[in-house]
């Protein structure tokens, strides 16, 4: 264990897409864990797009990090030392520790982490909160039928991989949207997606067409921007649109204008948003679900893992332009599972 | 018994607002009902907006009218001859007979009306397809919850007045916007609505956060434009917006853009549009629930009467600009049931 704890600040608010300066690493003080904490060592940090959002300032449904505050975000980690007689040292353990290498928590509401189950990582992506933003937004708001069309943007993301993947397992025909010929080819080969379109491809409308013959009747919003201007002409008669994030549009200063809402009445589509941590209660039974599909092959995840704290930063504004191939996580630390 | 028809045909598809010159009254045979019709004599014909739509020759969820067609509409009428056993001269009957006097039309499947029921105009009113789609909207999309604040547009319309009424018997406090002061008196002297802006006033945002201290948890979407603009930042956490149509931008050329939907994710809102048409299979249990309203005087309603066939073509241009005042109706003919 070392002796001293490391962390990321917010340094101040970014205008538009934030940069390195917007941040500041430092070296702190370890935490002391009070009585009923635990000290816990990370070893995976979660980056995670809806956390432009949390830096912005502007009110939503989460308060803002403030300057100068730690960096928010999901770690897995260890036990190192515990104050709380539910708790031994060598527990994996999954909590909001945030951007830091050490935290002092208390432990009380911290989920346990079953190594056997599945890999420590996964508890942020494919099992964790990114896997189950995509069962809840299919299963309340998009319910795919047999035989529908469901477009996915962020195809190879970490939500939008799981999306395509249950749209599947519901008799859906799957079409991704991603950045770059590498992602839309695992999405294809791996995910078994029907098809994923690169939305960097010249003419995305006609792509769809082609992709699409018979319109689209679901779409998970994952980007916004040139995308959702692609797909709302074409979806159907009692489309639902998930409205999960807009990705693209996260370092627009100004609001772009949407679509014109008249399509809503004549082709009687439903738009909804929803936010996972209004549904934190089905997390359980989301694993309970996907972890057996998990260790049998049947769903698929990709992991994409930056090595060390410091570099947090920069990987997470790589996040935002799209960089990242898979859940994008930050390895903090040494994963005794993983030792070979 | 006349013994020519009299008709109002589309002549030409407007672009913009239309003109009376996009329209044609002609005179035309008394048609001849065939085995299994009836001829009817039509006494009210409504003028609703969605009419717009069908004469735009855009594709949509309904056919268009054809250029040199009778334009469509619902109908109060009498039958005046009947060659189905179903129906005796003197009935009274609603279907889709056009903008004419007369027409022979198969008998089954036409709604006969009691006029002991309710007047025989509030068919094609309160008790019609608008109060339908009233009924229809908030119970399957709006739900207003006791305590919640209802934003109604157009609220002294067809539609609107009877959805501010509803929402009311919810227990929702109802803010209506309609276009002059006469008609916003009418709304909140009348139908009761907590209070009523005109959305001709200086500032309408201003307006709304003075009618709406706490937000807006349900907007019914009957206008579009520059209300949509100021209620749609207004709009809840968990706000559902009943998307029922956008008259005001119905005469446009161009689609207006609409709102950035990044607060539809934020705010989990849920915007959903739907159509009447999908819907008349609970048209009976929604006059079996308001009829006895209307009687006992807890469901009121207003009525903007024009006299005449030919006055169809400008009374339906004055609709889409918003001067009637009350449910838009052409008296075709003499009412027995009104005889003094």
């Amino acid at each position: 264990m070392e002796n001293r704890n490391r962390q990321v600040l917010l340094k101040r608010r970014p205008t538009g897409a934030p940069t390195a300066g917007d941040f500041e690493i430092t070296d702190a003080p370890l935490p002391d864990p009070a009585e009923g904490d635990v000290l816990v060592r990370g070893i995976y940090l979660s980056l995670d797009p809806y956390m432009r959002g949390r830096i912005s300032g502007v009110r939503s449904y989460a308060r803002p990090v403030e300057v100068g505050a730690v960096m928010e975000g999901r770690v897995v980690g260890e036990v190192a030392r515990s104050r709380d007689p539910g708790f031994g040292e060598g527990d994996y353990v999954l909590g909001g520790f945030g951007w830091q290498l050490y935290s002092a928590v208390l432990g009380q509401g911290l989920l346990k982490l079953d190594p056997a189950e599945a890999p420590l990582s996964t508890a942020l992506g494919v099992l964790g909160m990114p896997g189950l933003t995509a069962y809840v937004g299919l299963d309340e708001i998009g319910k795919p039928k047999h035989g529908e069309t469901v477009v996915v943007s962020a195809a190879s993301g970490a939500v939008g991989a799981v999306v395509g993947q249950l749209a599947r397992r519901h008799g859906a025909r799957v079409v991704g949207v991603a950045g770059g010929s590498d992602k839309c080819r695992w999405v294809e080969a791996e995910l078994g997606f029907e098809v994923c379109i690169d939305h960097r491809s010249a003419d995305l409308g006609a792509a769809l067409d082609r992709a699409c013959p018979t319109g689209i009747d679901v779409y998970w919003e994952n980007v916004g921007g040139t995308v959702q201007q692609a797909v709302f002409p074409r979806l159907n008669d009692f489309a639902r649109m998930v409205m999960c994030g807009m990705v693209a549009e996260y370092n627009d200063v100004e609001p772009r204008p949407g679509p014109n809402l008249m399509s809503a009445v004549r082709k009687r589509l439903k738009i909804q948003g929803f936010i996972v941590g209004d549904r934190w209660q089905r997390f359980v039974e989301y694993r309970a679900m996907a972890a057996p599909l998990l260790r049998s092959g049947e769903l698929k995840y990709r992991e994409d893992i930056v090595d060390g704290l410091d570099r947090a930063p920069e990987a997470f504004i790589g996040l935002l332009q799209g960089r990242n191939f898979g859940k994008l996580v930050v390895k903090l630390g040494d994963d005794p599972t993983r030792r070979a």
